[in-house]
């Protein structure tokens, strides 16, 4: 059992969380499930529990999936129990924080496919970590692709160069975004994810909210980042060096190979899940450069991480709630932007804020662009 | 003066040496020349004596420059002497295996340029560098990026993928490559080299060689080494992982940098001189599987590499022989794989050779080619 690490999925019925458990189920010998933690789907977490059989669990409604003889923890509990060694980090949105900021206070391992953690909390959590010696482990593609560029190399990267795929919008006119509907914007052309991951995809915003997250992993000013659109997404992300060499990683679009990449750091593991790239089909790669002007998110959020402070919470919080409104079809695709612009433009800052008075400024903020959005209750 | 690594240059006057000296002239903090030695280019040989006084100098005429006041060595002396750090191994052909045994020998760290040392005694050179702790540091850019993508990982690489730009009669027609002069040949798309490698690349040989060279570096088997073509030649190979991940290194086709990185390693260094990628003019990256029907001597090359023994001096001889032969105009460019698939295919092999066995094999097929194509004095 020495060599079998213990992993703790926090979000384990959404997206990346099922998807670590494929990874773990394909390496029995290296991983095991000590805890499972879920929202509202109960039915899925306990089909999990049955056949992972993890020593702690936690579910959204608080009562436990029947049959499990598992002990209830809370999310901070499990992030931090001295019998977890690696944190999954899978939950999705301002749930994340206290949990990440826990596990990385108990100086874990942390794998981190969170992004409001380090969009929100970024200076807290990475001050907590280097005090704590916890890892973050990044399990987004593109950092993880940049985290294995780095792997090795002796000195910080000059510049990171982000990959965005351009979302399935990326050749349309401003009047044709205004008319897109749930439907077409929940159809991610390279990727399998989340709904508000995926319409953050097709808004560009999730490429802003990676930008701030790179900026904190990676101690980079938000100058020396760029975007560069990559349809293919095959390219998940590249790092130019002092020298000027340029690494990067390639691989699939598919989420399995950054969690297992988390999980199994610095080693690399056979999993014939895995897809791999076949040379035989690849005729070109594309890039070009990202339009800020059909895709405003993308700028709010670069300028949302330069301001700091809770500017980065109000970003996100603004985001999600225009999310909602738009999935509800209360609002256009292209409202998105112009609430989130409006927000954060009207947002009182805090500097160096603590995490009291982030999530204050997440609830401030979701109520002012309902209000602003015509839909206060 | 502690921190400065003493540089001995064998092959000064050639492309990569002079190119070495750029590098170094622009880190002059870092790396002093203590040895120059060239061939028959023996006005520009003072030149760089004048400028970079170094202690030890070689000339093949055994004259010493006029006003050199340094000590003349063999290129071995050179290779192993004691006070040199590190070797560059810029001399072109069979004449680069003595001195790089020798550097070997002496556990230097050898960037190595020098293409024919490992295709002919490839398995007398790493065993003499496991022996002695000497480093085998590449200066070619593919094997560069190899060695830069594998930095810091724990495992072997799964499989190499080794990139070509195709040379510049990718898209010619088998009739059209019979009418190629040596003029076309010389033009080379993308990099500044000798000669003799311009040819080799045009034939595609130089991609069989680092084929051979790739096998020996890396202890990588044969059918794990994928040759794709890509003919901008900004990724200059990639390594790919037991999960499917593949790393790739890229740049602007200029052998300063991997020249600079072979010094400088495990640091990466700014230099000014080298010039670095602009993703606002990188539109597309293409990639297509090389001909081995209009490019045999790439075929040739693995196969001959397969075999073992003294067959790759053999290959090694009759290339060089062939490319003389085409440069002053006596075959057509298509004879040189029919020459060298001949001369290799006619040529008996010795298991395990000695550094005399594989001279004594390439003196023989040299006289062979000539034989053949009925240029025997």
């Amino acid at each position: 059992m020495g060599d079998i690490k213990r992993v703790a999925v926090l979000g384990s019925t959404g997206s990346i969380g099922r998807q670590t458990l494929e990874v773990i189920g394909a390496l029995p010998h290296r991983f095991s499930v000590i805890g499972l933690a879920a929202g509202s789907n109960t039915a899925l977490l306990a089909r999990q529990i049955s056949r992972f059989q993890p020593r702690f669990i936690y579910s959204q409604d608080k009562t436990p999936p029947t049959g499990a003889k598992c002990q209830f923890l809370s999310l901070e509990e499990m992030a931090s129990h001295p019998q977890v060694d690696i944190v999954v980090m899978a939950t999705s949105g301002k749930w994340g924080l206290k949990p990440t900021l826990a596990a990385v206070k108990a100086g874990k391992q942390v794998a981190l496919a969170n992004k409001e953690s380090l969009v929100m909390a970024g200076e807290i959590i990475t001050a907590e970590a280097r005090l704590s010696g916890a890892q973050l482990r990044p399990v987004d593609s593109e950092h993880s692709a940049i985290w294995q560029c780095l792997e090795g190399e002796k000195q910080k990267a000059a510049r990171i160069i982000l990959t965005a795929s351009g979302g399935p919008f990326r050749g349309y006119s401003i009047p044709q975004l205004a008319k897109v509907t749930p439907e077409q914007a929940l159809k991610h052309p390279s990727w399998r994810m989340g709904q508000k991951v995926t319409i953050d995809s097709a808004t560009l915003m999730n490429k802003g909210l990676e930008v701030i997250e790179a900026r904190w992993l990676f101690d980079m000013p938000f100058d020396n980042i760029r975007i560069l659109v990559h349809p293919q997404s095959i390219i998940h992300s590249m790092v130019e060096f002092a020298d000027g060499s340029v690494k990067a990683q390639l691989g699939m679009p598919d989420m399995r190979l950054p969690i297992q990449y988390a999980l199994t750091h610095p080693e690399r593991l056979e999993n014939p899940q895995l897809p791999r790239l076949d040379w035989d089909n690849i005729k070109e790669l594309n890039f070009e450069p990202p339009d800020f002007a059909r895709f405003p998110c993308l700028k709010l959020a670069i300028e949302a991480g330069k301001k700091g402070g809770t500017c980065p919470a109000a970003l996100c919080a603004a985001d999600e709630t225009a999310v909602e409104l738009f999935l509800s079809r209360r609002i256009k695709f292209t409202d998105i932007a112009r609430l989130v612009g409006q927000a954060v433009e009207e947002h009182k800052s805090t500097a160096h804020p603590t995490l009291e008075e982030i999530l204050a400024a997440d609830n401030q903020v979701r109520e002012k662009v309902k209000e602003m959005a015509g839909d206060n209750p």
